[in-house]
């Protein structure tokens, strides 16, 4: 740690006369408040905070702040709204949090080249919300899209639960201002639906974690949004015979669903106790949501009718389409409220992010069973089965060895999902919480290269500091 | 270029023993022959000529040549089927071209993840064409499909006729196996839909043209077949009134159309007089193709019919719709046809690819016609409407200072071109054509970026040097 400067009285001072008094805090709850994310402050092994926060109010601020840190050789570690589940956010060698709650303006809609210029605070659904009022669709739909902000989405290429027809955040990236590490700002990109104009760091920033460069706006691509959706719930024995549908849906049935989100049997019990009423599918081995949409209601009825009738052929045992808003909102809850009936009922636990070709999800989803059964763990798998991502919860309990038994589970799972051509993180990152398991799954020339790129961007090494690799 | 070695006897030898006696030439005219891509020579100053040419068979056969060249310090330029645009594969030091010839296998199409893995040296319609056999749809569509490489296709992240609802290349990407700079293999990505482990090299590779490591497999994403095409011809009176109707399309009509293809009177014009008939369109001052798709006929219909009748709403003054394979394909022929016209039919021109936000392209037609009437140059402008990419086209003729004529009437497209917040290039690349007015584009910690980022994937600088930026 102590090859960082520290944040003394006198640039303390130079920090608030960067964005004024306001909007630096050092008082200790404050800065507790800010120096975590989702993660379970017990998963490490000691306590990160950071020694001062800053909420700049414009780029040229960031760029200050920036300065000032590079000049007193400062860590400067960049926080959304917390909703991280990596500890990308958490300052691992303290210096300044830059907060960009109040870098949330919306700046333009574009309906001539259908895009969205928004600062890096904005929080996701404003965007979607504001660009369904204009019968536009942004694609980008994390699950804690109700509070993240679209810097941090973007910061971690968040994924959710469209991905499978739209891509993930990183897919509906045109543009980014960002502040480099000395400070400089740029813009990368454009409103340009293509680009070869030099390499393309769009989207390497994507999912680069603060690492490389601070965002401090972006441009987002619209679409024409869908007139008509539908939710089909499909139920079945085991999660063997709804995984092996999911191939078949697309194959068979010849389209691409918005979504394809599983829910083991396990999953279902949580969210049905944590929400206290029997959750649609609760009594079912494991269960899929199918979302489906067209810009015709004819289609979309027809296309329903062929996934469902491919599900039947498939082994579903009971398929049903979510026919009011109620009923469609009844499903979703369930399904997004996963985490935090988890988060609620249970204890010592760690949550995956794995991600295998969709056909070795089975596989995965046995592995994972293997390892409870040895280690005397429960878990919880549920997550984006039309895209191979599966978030998996290993939970301990008040065992007294917990960390070790989640620990040797988690190494074995890790060997099979490398075996089976998966890798660590599909959408939640690798930040704090990940990185002393990134080498699992790299090999030492990509190591060395993440390194050698991240200091070509930020030779001092101070935009967020010790995250995605070791270091040491 | 003193700073590289050069290819003496002995390294020769070696060379031969890694790859074989038959794999290794050094004849003038097959160097020569090797040693251009598809910009005219007298677009360059000098001649550039590579000093060997190695075709390899096999991914150890391109790293035992990649580490010979790093021990020697010799520069390693690799080759499609010399199909670019840019002169990307252009020799610029001499050096190692490496031809892909040879690593031309098919290795897997996996239908259970939508997925082909292939070797760089296989060429893009051999993919199309064998997943169209299963029934899947591979999404890159180069005009030059028939004959350029699928490696070539990445390292410029090629585009086509399919971006506006595809993407380029770059998006059909899931992993590379490439060989690093000093010869080590590795594999970036994997089968895998979503992937936040470490940054996105990946996609970084994608449009690097060579520069950062040497692509020799791929695996690429598949999509389900649409059963149905049509493909509409509108015509206009005029560029604008015709680039007026493209976001009306995708607005109004709620769909995004596969391509929408645009041709300017002269295009049209050379086109009729290279292929010796009256193409489609022929007599109209502009015309967009229109293709649309669809899983299901009658759907497909209703599509075909708003979208004509949006065309005719905003000003097309003639609509109709390609019925059988042969009327597609004459359109298409003509269509595809207009780069090689101007190339059989004038003499001393320009290629561009310059793209703008897509409601900015009416004000480049107008500014290329303002410089085309200032330096009494001609013009074909034809390109993919859709994304806002235009290739324009300025043809000097038989003018003495015709070079200074192109160069000042490029300065002056630039200059607009970056005022509609346009940029150099959208599916062309840089290569050794561009690399000048690569600053015009980007500022100085762009390129500093650029120089930064190539050299921690490749510190001696042998890999395809001197492209994308100017080094002195």
């Amino acid at each position: 740690m102590d090859r960082y400067g520290k944040i003394d009285d006198r640039l303390l001072g130079e920090l608030k006369a960067a964005v004024g008094e306001n909007n630096v805090f050092t008082d200790t709850a404050k800065l507790a408040e800010y120096s975590h994310d989702e993660v379970p402050a017990n998963s490490y092994d000691r306590e990160y905070i950071a020694e001062a926060l800053v909420f700049p109010e414009n780029t040229e601020q960031v760029s200050a702040v920036v300065k000032l840190a590079a000049q007193h050789n400062i860590p400067v570690t960049c926080r959304g709204a917390g909703t991280g589940l990596s500890g990308g956010a958490v300052p691992a060698f303290g210096g300044v949090i830059l907060c960009f709650e109040k870098m949330n303006r919306i700046i333009e809609l574009d309906e001539a080249n259908f895009t969205i210029t928004v600062e890096t605070g904005v929080i996701t659904d404003e965007i979607v919300n504001l660009a369904r009022e204009h019968g536009l669709l942004y694609a980008g739909d994390p699950c804690s899209g109700d509070k993240s902000q679209i810097g941090g989405n973007i910061a971690e290429n968040a994924g959710g639960n469209k991905v499978v027809k739209y891509g993930a955040t990183g897919a509906q990236l045109l543009a980014l201002e960002a502040v480099l590490a000395d400070g400089t700002v740029t813009w990368f990109g454009g409103k340009r639906r293509k680009d070869v104009t030099g390499f393309d760091f769009v989207h390497l920033l994507a999912g680069s974690e603060g690492t490389l460069a601070i965002i401090t706006k972006a441009v987002l691509k619209l679409l024409p949004l869908p007139k008509y959706s539908a939710d089909l719930l499909a139920e079945f024995a085991d999660a063997d015979s709804a995984m092996a549908l999911v191939p078949k849906i697309i194959a068979e049935a010849g389209l691409i669903p918005v979504s394809i989100e599983f829910m083991d049997r396990n999953s279902l019990s949580f969210v049905s106790k944590y929400l206290k009423r029997e959750v649609p599918a609760c009594s079912a081995g494991a269960a899929l949501i199918i979302q489906l949409e067209g810009s015709d209601a004819a289609t979309l009825e027809k296309d329903c009718k062929k996934t469902a009738e491919t599900a039947v052929k498939y082994g579903a045992q009971k398929i049903r389409t979510a026919k009011t808003d109620a009923e469609k909102e009844n499903l979703w809850t369930a399904r997004k409220s996963i985490a935090d009936s988890i988060a609620k009922l249970c204890e010592n636990y760690v949550k995956e992010d794995l991600v295998v070709p969709a056909d070795k999800v089975p596989a995965l989803l046995l592995s994972i069973e293997k390892a409870c059964a040895k280690y005397g763990l429960e878990s919880s798998v549920y997550g984006h089965a039309g895209d191979g991502n599966m978030h998996c919860t290993l939970i301990a309990g008040n065992k007294k060895n917990w960390k070790d038994l989640l620990h040797q589970a988690q190494e074995e799972i890790y060997a099979d999902t490398k075996k089976f051509g998966g890798t660590l993180s599909g959408e939640h990152g690798i930040g704090l919480k990940r990185r002393e398991y990134i080498k699992y799954f790299l090999d030492d020339a990509q190591i060395e290269l993440i390194k050698r790129v991240k200091l070509a961007f930020d030779p001092q090494n101070i935009l967020n500091p010790g995250k995605i690799v070791e270091w040491e």
